[in-house]
């Protein structure tokens, strides 16, 4: 018996969700390269790369070093979908991954493009254009990526296409149908760009799990959602999932009960602390749909129930809940391992930390 | 060098902060037990010691477990100040932890001393009841700590005193203030309930790092502060302390810019998701205060300066900066070792992950 809090696997919904979106993209004729930061787990890589993904997104180079030594020579094709800036030092790191696995890497400036092509432009890498398609984050503007790539180029870079991330999708009402349309429009764009510039936008890489359901195949040619296997209490929200495709939760106690309220050990060093502004809480409890985690703690989950609820449907101290993330691929990053269904057995989080 | 992102310890202001509060705590007569959860590191809990603390708090097993490994027998009191819900599985562990240093826990219902008396009775540990002093998390009403007291030593448990976690004291304008009176007036009622049931409040325990600057001698005898070593964004914020009082940054490498936004490489993964409603951001950086962090993914933080900055003062593609993370017990938790100042030298993280 796991003391508690820990992070539960459902390894059968796990393997549905995976198997749904593989499902999805071949419909839609879309490679899978699935966003490996959500649960920086071999295994789990491991299960994606069997229901036909292409290879991993990473977002560090740490990230891409975990997954290249725990896969071994079955390591994948790995893009780490970063504007890094290239040191030396992350650029020996980076020269050394090339050297087992077929690495792409992203740029969005002539400065970050130099770096690279500086220390590191005789290694066999890829290199993908990112174009901010509304996010407003990292990318150029789809109009740009022309020229950056021409410039790219120029370097000695082998420019393969473009990418982005409609992180605007996260948000309620139309967000996520209108995130996928902007995400569309930025990359025809982005291509089109490219092609006025001499260059073939062989890669139009997009998605996320949001957006999955939106994705139009005319102009993607792949997607990179991450957090589709496990889903969390955002996605739940969002509509991009049912309670039923939940399968990672934090396996809690209750420590307090005090009418409607009771309180948990599962607090924001397990579950971590993402509250966007337009969901309803800090999480879900798993099996009381209207209940809500009102505040978080490091170490305390306080959880109202309605105020009609009756005295036997709040649960009592020392009972054992099962609580939804909001956002699961920082809580994934909170713990060393992962507890499999009720098999005894954990799936180590080879990537945890690797931030750098 | 290290690779960025990375958390960076001014060890010239972490002994000022921590002297400081030794010197605050003194002059008010009362004992400092620093909350342990902050740092989760061997290196900073001597240095509280040397400078006077009577001991450690700690919010689970896990944590005071990875002291007493670290400390050895130089381990000091423990005090895991969480109503644990103690299993067989967490007794024993509690158990092994009393043969080798002196352990205080708490309690806050009739049911966890019921079960603490069952597994535990006969282990040499002490007591202290916890009281919600405004909070509203976990701790009963202060009147009713004289009942819960009177219960547990029924059961056989050596009760001591009582102590609080004057929480609400996370707020703008006057909440410091307020909540430390609340604090004062919570202890006092409760010690007065222990007092009626014949049981000596000998432990009157209260404090945090934004309510110290109004802590009361007369009532209480101990203050339990946790960020005060490091501090951060939020206390900031609050009034707590000054820019030159932070003693822990994020240093990150700057990946993009746009005009007056920049975004750096130290995201959600390494500062911590924290940002509660009163707060500017999710973070500041060092040496730009009217600048503000505006997004935060896992790897990114958007950083807005202000529209009329002259250009050279925003940080170029490639520059290093240090971010100040909101919350700085969820930051140090997502690291395995704290980089010391420019000593090429790093102190490991031993507690981090321990959640139960």
């Amino acid at each position: 018996m796991t003391d508690t809090p820990y992070l539960r696997i459902d390894v059968e919904c796990l393997d549905r969700n995976i198997a749904a979106v593989a499902h999805r993209a071949d419909e839609l004729g879309l490679t899978v390269r699935p966003h490996a930061k959500t649960h920086k787990c071999a295994a789990i890589a491991r299960r994606q790369l069997d229901a036909g993904a292409a290879g991993l997104t990473v977002a560090t180079i740490g990230e891409a070093e975990a997954f290249a030594d725990a896969l071994g020579p079955a390591a994948p094709d790995l893009f780490i979908a970063y504007p890094l800036w290239l040191t030396d030092h992350k650029s020996a790191r980076l020269r050394a991954l090339a050297d087992r696995a077929r690495m792409r890497l992203a740029i969005d400036s002539v400065a970050g493009a130099r770096q690279l092509a500086d220390r590191l432009g005789d290694a066999d890498v890829e290199v993908v254009v990112e174009v901010d398609s509304g996010q407003h984050r990292t990318g150029v503007a789809p109009d740009d990526a022309g020229e950056l790539a021409r410039q790219a180029t120029d370097l000695g870079l082998q420019v393969i296409g473009v990418f982005t991330f409609p992180g605007h999708g996260y948000g309620p009402g139309d967000a996520r149908r209108e995130a996928a349309g902007d995400e569309a429009q930025a990359l025809t764009r982005a291509a089109e760009r490219l092609q006025d510039n001499g260059i073939d936008p062989v890669v139009r890489s997009g998605g996320s799990t949001p957006t999955i359901g939106f994705a139009s195949s005319g102009v993607l040619t792949e997607i990179r959602p991450g957090v589709y296997p496990f889903n969390d209490a955002q996605q739940l929200e969002l509509g991009s999932c049912t309670a039923d495709d939940i399968a990672l939760t934090a396996i809690a106690t209750v420590v307090h009960r005090s009418g409607t309220r009771i309180v948990t050990d599962a607090g924001s060093k397990i579950l971590g602390a993402d509250r966007p502004a337009w969901t309803s809480g800090f999480g879900r409890l798993r099996h009381a749909p209207d209940a809500r985690v009102t505040s978080l703690s490091e170490h305390h989950a306080v959880i109202e129930f309605p105020a009609d609820s009756p005295t036997d449907a709040i649960p009592d101290v020392g009972s054992t809940v099962a609580m939804v993330p909001n956002h699961v691929c920082t809580a994934v990053n909170l713990v060393d391992e992962l507890v499999v269904s009720d098999s005894g057995t954990a799936w180590p989080v080879v990537a945890r930390g690797a931030n750098s």
